[in-house]
C-alpha cells in the first residue's frame, strides 16, 4: 500500500467541559490536534499508510503527542524529538450565538524553531505516494515556511503528489510576511489545492471580483493562475451560528467543474477540524474513487461527519462517510 | 392497588460521556436499562405497583441491578439470582448526520440461558392485573423465547392482561429461528400489543401493502390476522437525524381507531427508551383513563418527555406527563 | 469612576452534571448565583466599579460566596456576616418539552433574617451613582421587604439612581404579603424599572387590557401609574421549549418609545440569569450611551448572549456584547 | 423476620472532590446520610429488614432521600412527606494534620418542625423487634426531642427493644436545653446504649472520675445510673492524624464486660459513619449470635470496614464483616 | 533490535472512581488490561520491539483494545480478529481492611472461543526472539489451553526463548481441568518460569515441603522437576492490608540463587500488574544486562513502581526503574 | 493594615486527575500557581493586605490568573498586561517509589520577557511595609534576574523590608549565568532571607563545611557572608517517599538560634507549595508576633497543613495554623 505523508504541527488542545468559558471550572479537556496532524489521523482512520512527519520536544508532553498519533495507527517514525515546548491552543466552545474562541499559545514551539536540516526529506518520502502540507506552518516562522517550501520540493522532485489546504490564519501570520508573500510560492509545487474564498484573496491574492462572481469562475483564476495545478477544491462553509451552518464545496480540474451535496449542520458538536477532514476525504476519495466528483461527495461528507464528533480528530470510518454520502442520515439508533 | 408485572432483561449500559464516540476517553456512564426493565421502572414512577420478573448473576453486577430497580420503587422479590453474567450494552450517542450506536455484549446471559423451570408463573402472578412482555427476550435464545411464551400463557390462563412491544431487532435473532416463527405465536396469548411498522413486517409477517397502505389498514390488517387481540397501538416514530425528529402513535380497536397528536423532537438528549416510555405509558393510561383515546395521548407524550431524559428510564411523574398532554410545553423555567 | 452599588441575596445553586434530572447521579454542580448578584457581576464583567450589598453566614458556605463575588472584581465591602445559612437552590435543566426547573431552599438565609440595622446606607452609597434593587428579596420576608425600601429611600435621598428589576416569583411570596401589597410601594423609589408582561400584572397590578393590548400601551399605563419613574422596560421572553425561544424588549420614557431587535435563541445553554443580564446591560448602557435605544440594544444583546453561557452570572465583556449588536452572529471561530 | 426501625432524620451530604476544601471546585458530591440513617442502611445491607422512620420534605430532595434508602432495601413507609427543606450538610474531607470538617446547615428541617402528632408509633412498630434512635434528633429541638422521647416509650410500652447512640454533637444543641437536660429521660427507655467517653460526660452526666478511671468502671457506673438498661457499650475511638486512627469498643452488661479487638485504622477514606456502622453492627450481632462477645467484636469490624469506604453509608454485607472477624485482613486481591 | 512476543487476551476493565464500591455512582473507569496485554506494554515501555498476539472481536470494543496496545507502540499484526466479545473484568479496589475485588466477565470472550487454526506461529514468530505467555490463558477453556501449548512448542522449535508467568487464578480454571493437569505440560517448553509458592503448589503440584522450606530449595524444587527450565523466578509478595505490604524475589538457575531487595510498600495505588510488571522487568533484564542478578533487581523494581500507577499497565521508563534500583526513592518533586 | 507585596510569576498548572501519569486521561486539571504567587495568595487567606505584581498577557488566560487572585483577596492592580504568553508548569502527582515530576513550560512569558521600565517601583511600593521576591524569577531570563534586583532596590530604598526565598531551580537557569553569579548581589538588598541546605550551596556558595556540620554553623556562615541580613531562615524538608517526608525549620538572627517543633507528614496530598507556604507563614508570623519562635513555629505548621491541601496555594486560615501550633493534631472531625 502507497504511503500518505503529512507534514506539520501537533498541538496540545485545551478546552473547558461543555460549553464553559475558559477557566470556569478548573479543569480542561487536554486533547491533541492541529490542521496538519488531523489530516494524518482521519486518512489512518480511512486505513490508508498515513505517516506524519513533525518535530515535537523531548519530555513527557512531545511523548504523549507521539502515542496519540500511533494509537491511531498513524505512523511515526518521522517525528524529530527536538526544541523546547509543543504549541498548545486554548478552545472555548461557543453555543448560539456566541462564537467559538481560540487562543493560541504557540510560540517556540518545536516545529517553529526548527532549523533546516531537521528532516531528511529523501528518506521521509522514499517509497512515498502523496505528501499533504497547509499554510498553517509558513505562518508560524519563517524558517517554518522554508521547511515546508523544503518538503514540498522534495516531493516535486521525486514525483509525489504534493496538496495542500491554505487554511489562512490571520493571527498567526507576525514573523513579517503577509501570506501573499509565502503561499503562491509553496503553490508552484502543489498538485492539489483546497481553498476558501477568504484563503483565496488572503494567501493567493485572488479576490473574488467585484458583485456576483461565481465559484466556477473563482476556481478558473485560481488555475490560470497557478497552472501546474491539477485541481483546486473550493470550500463553502457557511456559519448561521455557533452550532448551525452548512458544507459543501467544488471542484475544478482542467477538464471539468463539480459541486457537492450541500449539508445542513443543525447541532454543530465541534466545528474545529472540519475542513481538515474535507482535505483527509479529498485525499483518500482521489486515491479510491476514478471519479473527482465522488472524490468531492466522499469529502464533503466527512468534513459533515466531523462536526458531530468531539475533538480535533475525524473518527469516522470509511464505511460510515459512505453511509452518508449514499443518504442514511435517519438518525435511527444503529444496533 | 392492583400489581403489574414486567419480564424480561434488564443490562448493564456503557456509554461514553457526551457524544465521543466509544473509548474516546477511559470512562463510560454505567446506568442500567432493557426494554422491559424500562417499562417496569417508567410504571413505577407514574406510582404504579410494579414487579419486574428477570434472572440476574448471583454477582455485585446483579446485585446491582436489583438495587437499582429498587430505587425506583420496582418491586424484586420475582428475580432470580443465576448464570455467569448480566448482559451489557455499549451505546455512543449520535449527534445530527451521526448515528447513535449500539453494540451489544449479552450472550450468555443469566437470563439468556435460564431453563424453563426457572420461574414461578402462579406465584409470581397472583394478584396480578397485567404482565409486560417485549419481543426482545424471545430474540436472545430458544430458551428464552419459550419461558416469554410460558410467561404469557399463564397470565393468560389466570385472566391477567398481557401486553407485548414487538420490538423488532435483527441482530439479535441468531439461534436459527425469524422473529416470524416466533413472534406470531407469542401474540395469539396477547391482549394489546404495541408494534412500528418495522415490527409489523418483520415479527408479524404483515407487511404494508404496496404503496399507500394507510396506518388505519395496517392496524386493521393486524387485528384481523390476530382476532384475539383487545387492540393494537402501531408507533410512528420519525427520524430526521441523531437529534432530531418526531413522535406519534395510532390505537385501534374493534370498535374505533385514534391517531395521536405529534411531537416534534428539536433537540433529543437520549432516544433509546423511548419507545418503552410509550408501552408504559399506554398500560398506565390503559387502566387511568376511561377513554382509550386518552390513554394513547398519555402515552405518546410520555415517550415525547423520556427523549430530554438521559439513561434509559423515563424518570417522569404522571403530573409531568399530563402537563403535556394539556399542552404545557413552553419551555419556561418551572419555579 | 462612579459605583453601581446592587443589594440583594447570593445564592448556592445547585445543578446536576448536563441534563440529568436532580439527584440522578450523586454529584451536583456547585456555584454561585442570585438576581441580584447575577447583576453585579455582569455590571463588574462589564468594567464598572461595582459593590455588591447582601448578609451572608460566617461560615464557609457565606466565604466562597464572597470569593466568587471578589474573582469578577465584585466589591465586596459592604457585605455583612451575619446569620445562619446561604440560601441556597435545586436547578433542573430541562431538553425540549421537558422545562427546567427550580426548587428553592431559601427559608431562614441571612438576608431574608436580616434585622433592620443590618446595613448603613449612609456608608454604602457614599460615592455611589446606583443602586440595582428586585423584587425578589421584598417577596422572601416581610424584614427583607423593609431593607430594600430602605435603600431605595436612602438611594433616593442622596441623588442615586434606582433601577428595579420586579422579577415575579409567585413561590416565593409566603409571608402573608401579596406582591402588589409591596411593590407599588418600593417603585415610588425608582427610576428606571424592568419588567416582564406577568411582573406588571402581578407586582404593579397593572393588567393587560382586554384583548390587544400592545406593549406602548402597558408601559404607558406603567408610566401613569408611578409619575416617578424616568423609564420603564419591558422585557419579552418568548419560550417555544427548554431549548429554543427569543428575545426582545421595548423601552418607554416620558418622550419616546423603541423596541429592539428581536432575537431567536436557538439552543440555549442556560437560561437562567437572562432576564438579570439584561437589567445588567440596561444599567451599563444607560451610563454608557447618549441615546436610549442603543443603551436597550446592548441590554437585550447581552441577554441573548447570557444563555448561551452556563451558570447564573453573564459571563461575557463590554465587545462581545457590542459584537453581537453590530451584527457578528456568524458562529465562526474566533481565532 | 423481624422488623428493625430506626427513627431520626436524613440529611443531604454535599462534600467537595477528593480532599479538596470547599467550594474548591465548582462541584460537589451529593449523597444522603445522617447517623440514624446510617444505621438503617446498614442493618439493610446486613439482611435485616428494616424501615425508617422520618419526615421529608413534598419535593425532589425528599423523593430522592426516599429513593436512596429504597435502593438499599430500606423501607420507607413510615416516611411522612411534610415541611420545607431536606437538612443538610458540607462535609470538607481532612488529611493528615488537616481534620474533616462538617458545617450543618439543617434548621428548619422536616424533622426538626415535624408536629406531635406526626407519626402513628403504634402502627410503624407494629410487628417490629428493635427500635434504634440516636443522641442527634433531640439536639435539634425541643419537639424533635419529644418526638423521640414519644417513640421510645411507644416502643418500651410494646416490649420493642430500643437502642441508642448518644453521638454527642456540641454545635446542635442550641434550643436552649442542655444535653443533660434531655438525654437521661430518654435513657430510661432504653435497653442497649452506645456512647463514648465524651458521651458520658456530655449527654449523661457521668464524668470519668479524677485520674484513670477505667472503661471497666465507666460501663459500670453508666448501668448504675440507668438501672434499666440491658448493657452499654463504650466506643474507643482513636485519632492520631485525619487519615489514621483506631478502633475497638467494649461491653457490659449486668453478668460481664468484654473488650474487643483493637483495629489500627492506617488508611481512613471516610470516617464519617463509622459509629453509626458500630451501632448497626451490634444490633446485628446482638440477634445474630448469642454471644454478646461475638456481636462486640462483629460491631467494631463493621466500623472498621465503614472507615475504608467513601459516604455516609456501610456498603459492607455480613460476609465482609465476618471475613475481617476471622482475621482475613491480608488486602490480597480477591479474585 | 530481536521482537518480543506476548501471546494471551486483553481485557476491558471496569473500574468504579476512587474507593467507591462498584456502581456505588453511574460511572466506571473503561481501561484496557489483562495479564500477558500488561507484560507486552511494559516491554514496549522499556523501548522492545514488542509484540502481541490475541484474538479480539471485530467490532468497537476490540478496536478499541487494539489502538490501547498500538499507542503504547505494541505491535498489533498478530492480533486476530474474531468471536463474539472482548473478555471483561470489574475492578473494585480495597483500602485498609477491605480488599480489593475482581469480578471476572470473560466467558465466551474472542481468545476463550478461538479455534486451533486460529494463529499461524510460524508467521508470528518469524524474527522473534522471545515469547512470553502465562496460566491464565490456559485457565479459561480447552482450546485456550491447547492454543498457548502450540505457541510454546513452536516457539521452542523455533529456538525462540519462552517466558511463563503461572499466574494462578482459581476462579478461572471451571472447564473441568485443574492446573496441575495442564501447566506442567506447558513448562516442558518453557525457558524462564515466574511463579510465586501459591503458583508452585497449585500450578505444578510442588508444594513447599512441611515446616520451614526456604525459597532456596522451593526453587531447587522446580528446577529439579523441569530440568529443561534455564532459572525459575520466584515472586515474594507481601500482603498487609489492601494498601501495605511489600515486595521481592528471588531467581534461580543451575549455577546460582539470589534474592533481591525488599521494597516496603506504604501506599499502593494500584496492585493490579503487579506481578506482570515484575514479568516484563526481568524479561527486560534478561536480554539487557549480562548479570542475573542486576535483572532481578531491575524487575522488582519495576514492580514496586507500577503499584504507584493507577491501571493495569506499568506506564514506567528504563530510566525510572533504573532510577529506583539506584536508590532514588527520596520522592523530592523531579523538577 | 500595612500592604505587602510579592513579585514574580503567576503560572497556570497543569496535573492530570489523581495519581495518574500525564495524559493518560484526556483531562488535565487547570489551577494557577507559581513559588510568589503562592506567598501572596498565602499572606491574602491569612488576611493582610497583599498585593501580587506581574505581568501577564493581555488575554483570556491571562485575565484568568488575574481572576483567581483577587478570589483571594489578593490586589491585583500592579499587574501590568504586557507580552505575548503565561508560563505553564505540567505536574504529574507521584506516590510512594514513584516521585512527583515537574515539565517546565514557561519560555518567552509575559514576565520572563518584561523591559526594565514594566514597573513603576515607587508607586507600587508606596504605602508597602514588605516585600517578598524568589530565587525562580531571577532564572528565567536576565532581565527578569534585573526586574527583580530593581523592585529589591527601590524597597530597602524606601525602607520597605525585603524577603527573599532563594528557591533554587537547577533546571530553570539557562540563559548564561549561574545562581551564584545573580543570588548574592540581590541578597545584599535582602532582610530576611529563606533558604535550604542546597540554597545556601547553589544559590549563596556557601558549601556545607565538611563532615557534620550544624544547622548553626551553616546559618552563622549565612549571616557572616550578608551581614545586611536580619535573619536566616532554614528549611529542613526530609522526604522518604513521593507520600511521606518530615518538616521543620530553624532561625538564626545576630541574637539568637531557635529550632522549631518537627512535624512528620504521613500522607502527603500535594507537596507543591510548601515551601511557599512556610515563606508566608514566616512574613505573617514576622508581623504578627513579638516573638520570632513563634513566628518560625507559626511558619512550620502553616508549611506542614499545605501539604494536605490539592493545589499550588495554601488555604489554610490563621486559625487553622494555630489550632495546629497549639497541638490540635488530632485529626477528628470538626463538627
Amino acid at each position: 500500500m502507497a504511503r500518505f505523508v503529512a507534514f506539520g504541527e501537533i498541538l496540545l488542545r485545551l478546552k473547558p467541559p461543555g460549553r464553559e468559558r475558559l477557566f470556569q471550572s478548573p479543569m480542561l479537556e487536554a486533547i491533541f490536534g492541529g490542521a496538519e496532524a488531523n489530516v494524518a489521523v482521519s486518512l489512518a482512520c480511512f486505513g490508508l499508510d498515513t505517516e506524519f512527519v513533525t518535530a515535537v520536544p523531548d519530555n513527557d508532553v512531545g511523548a504523549a503527542a507521539i502515542a496519540e498519533l500511533r494509537r491511531f495507527g498513524v505512523g511515526t517514525r518521522g517525528i524529530v524529538r527536538r526544541g523546547e515546548r509543543l504549541g498548545l491552543y486554548f478552545l472555548e466552545a461557543g453555543a448560539d450565538h456566541r462564537p467559538s474562541k481560540v487562543v493560541y499559545d504557540r510560540d517556540g514551539s518545536s516545529i517553529a524553531t526548527a532549523p533546516q536540516d531537521t528532516f531528511d526529506w529523501n528518506a521521509l518520502l522514499d517509497g512515498a505516494a502523496w505528501l499533504h502540507v497547509s499554510g498553517i506552518t509558513p505562518a508560524l516562522t519563517e524558517s517554518a515556511a522554508a521547511l515546508t517550501l523544503a518538503a514540498c520540493r522534495a516531493a516535486k522532485a521525486r514525483g509525489v503528489t504534493v496538496s495542500c489546504d491554505c487554511n489562512y490564519r490571520g493571527k498567526l501570520w507576525r514573523y513579517g510576511k503577509r501570506p501573499v508573500d509565502v503561499m503562491p510560492n509553496l503553490v508552484q509545487h502543489v498538485d492539489l489545492l483546497i481553498a476558501s474564498r477568504e484563503d483565496c484573496e488572503k494567501c493567493l491574492g485572488i479576490a473574488p471580483a467585484a458583485g456576483a462572481q461565481t465559484d466556477e469562475a473563482l476556481t478558473a483564476a485560481v488555475l490560470e493562475r497557478f497552472p501546474k495545478l491539477t485541481a483546486v477544491a473550493l470550500t463553502l462553509r457557511e456559519s448561521q451560528s455557533a452550532d448551525r451552518g452548512a458544507w459543501s464545496a467544488c471542484l475544478r480540474d482542467a477538464a471539468s467543474f463539480c459541486m457537492s451535496r450541500r449539508y445542513e449542520l443543525a447541532n454543530i458538536v465541534d466545528r474545529v477540524g472540519g475542513g481538515d477532514a474535507f482535505a483527509a476525504g479529498l485525499i483518500y476519495g482521489w486515491q479510491a474513487y476514478a471519479d473527482r466528483s465522488r472524490a468531492l461527495e466522499f469529502a464533503v461528507a466527512a468534513s459533515c461527519l466531523k462536526h458531530s464528533i468531539p475533538g480535533d480528530f475525524n473518527r469516522a470510518s470509511v464505511a460510515e462517510v459512505e453511509g452518508l454520502v449514499h443518504g442514511d442520515a435517519s438518525g435511527r439508533v444503529q444496533r
